[in-house]
């Protein structure tokens, strides 16, 4: 297939750009480099079969050529309030990612006649009231918060392309995506994977707010990855949770990264900083993954973590 | 003020139309006529301070001289599904009404430094798990279902209005729209009033689906209006609901409207036929607008139903 992907640049996009390639597909990658990053994607410069082109997805999407697939993953997308890179300190610009994009995107694939797929996200469900989330459950989502313009943009997104594929016949797929990490995650991204890799690596204690009982779900990368080709290739139109359902205390998750990094400067615990509508829980319910696309999870915490290290080793020089 | 109203051919826009060249105000009219019509602006014909531009807000807005307010107005609002007005048949339209034209009339208001009032609604609830809806509650929408096109169309819209408020301090607010009624409504709307009224008028038993003892809530057009203008002079930016408390089920409903026309026809029940997402209750709970605007409904439903019989009355010929 030849597939475009907007946000090629991006974290997740850049991951897919490099597996769709190995699979053997053509790959056109578009990105506004707004969070993306022209590091994520300098070893495919010159690849015969990729095409890049920067372009700001809010705008009209021109593609040269036939279009077979089209991923949609570009927007903001790091909830830390304290980064440029965080979606609420670009507000406009994450609502027209997942409004004018989603609309631009989708115009391509019924250009083409091409099958979509949406990254939707985890966030949809908002601070849920009900644990682990199913897709059937319709969320707890501020809609004026401060974070609403990155939910209420995906959710909105996700109308958009359900509304395309009941009117418009579009053959589209939904990805609810749930907390990521792995090489070329965002160090800003404010979440505790690169927090405290960042602070073992640098030899320093890892700052745990709140008493760390709090709960997170970490997937590795290229198991998301599998997710969203399976998803591609399946014909299934309903949202798909794909993330890790393994829930890990924050405590439990500082002390493991200690002890891969080898940092024996141990945890200090911070007066609890949870920010508006910051989520207490959220765990993905995969049974749908599992029944439709015989997907779950193969990387080991452990393994996963051994395998980001030199990416943020990298980084930090 | 010089206004701009977009949805002015609508049953609200139009009624909203006349109250603010009432007040001495100067109107700019804009509709696609998707939904709106056309003989809701008739009498308004060569008004000195009256302007009508014929325009798809969902395309970028230009508008000649200064635009001191910007209402936005504009989109297709009624839930039945057997109309061609329904919004889940133009559902399309609907979502861009509600991204794009928000988005292009925010724009507006941005070049002109006006200030702006979104059309929201009691829609943004869903269906509600929270009774009566406060401005404070997330609601209980479907993300997918057939009725999102509308309820996250709107949501995306006040999220959006938010971020233009907070990051490029425009002066906005948000009226949380409940169910109204009055001269003008669209008779397709599908919802019991007109319905009702339709029947009852040419002498048939009105049909109640299910008991009847589902409950619902009508605004009558004019203290809507007066909300909406009320709103508009205040310094409020968060919701507010506007709509009637006052609740009332389907069956005393029906015989009301019998007594007032004169029908003798009587009701026959119907088994219920609640379409997906179909709100059981929606009433709102306007402590907010009481306490920030001084408002709260003077007509009552006999009253409001007694002004509306000669709209459907001529409608029917």
């Amino acid at each position: 297939m030849r597939i475009l992907i907007t946000g090629a640049a991006g974290f997740l996009g850049s991951h897919l750009c490099d597996r769709l390639l190995a699979d053997g597909h053509a790959v056109i990658g578009m990105d506004n480099f707004i969070t993306g990053s022209e590091a994520n994607l300098a070893h495919l410069a010159g690849h015969p079969h990729f095409l890049f082109i920067r372009h700001d997805v809010s705008n009209f999407i021109f593609v040269p050529g036939k279009v077979d697939a089209v991923l949609h993953f570009a927007s903001p997308a790091s909830p830390n309030p304290s980064s440029p890179f965080g979606y609420v300190n670009l507000p406009i610009q994450t609502m027209k990612a997942g409004a004018l994009g989603t609309h631009n995107s989708l115009g391509v694939a019924r250009k083409h006649n091409a099958r979509f797929l949406l990254a939707s996200t985890s966030e949809i469900y908002g601070d849920p009231l009900e644990h682990p989330q199913k897709e059937t459950y319709y969320g707890h989502v501020d809609p004026i918060g401060t974070r609403s313009v990155y939910d209420e943009a995906k959710r909105f997104a996700e109308a958009l392309t359900m509304a395309y594929h009941r009117f418009h016949g579009i053959d589209t797929r939904i990805a609810r995506i749930f907390n990521t990490y792995g090489p070329r995650m965002l160090l800003e991204d404010g979440r505790v994977v690169p927090n405290f890799l960042q602070q073992a690596l640098r030899g320093e204690p890892l700052t745990v707010f709140g008493d760390g009982a709090q709960t997170r779900s970490f997937c590795y990368v290229d198991d998301m990855i599998e997710g969203f080709v399976r998803l591609l290739l399946s014909d299934y139109h309903s949202p798909v949770n794909i993330g890790n359902p393994v829930e890990i205390s924050v405590l439990e998750f500082a002390e493991a990264i200690n002890r891969l990094v080898g940092n024996t400067k141990g945890i200090v615990f911070m007066p609890d900083r949870r920010g508006e509508g910051d989520p207490q829980r959220r765990r993905p319910d995969i049974s749908r993954a599992r029944e439709v696309l015989g997907w779950e999870p193969q990387v080991s915490l452990e393994e996963g973590i051994r395998r980001t290290i030199p990416y943020f080793k990298e980084k930090l020089g």
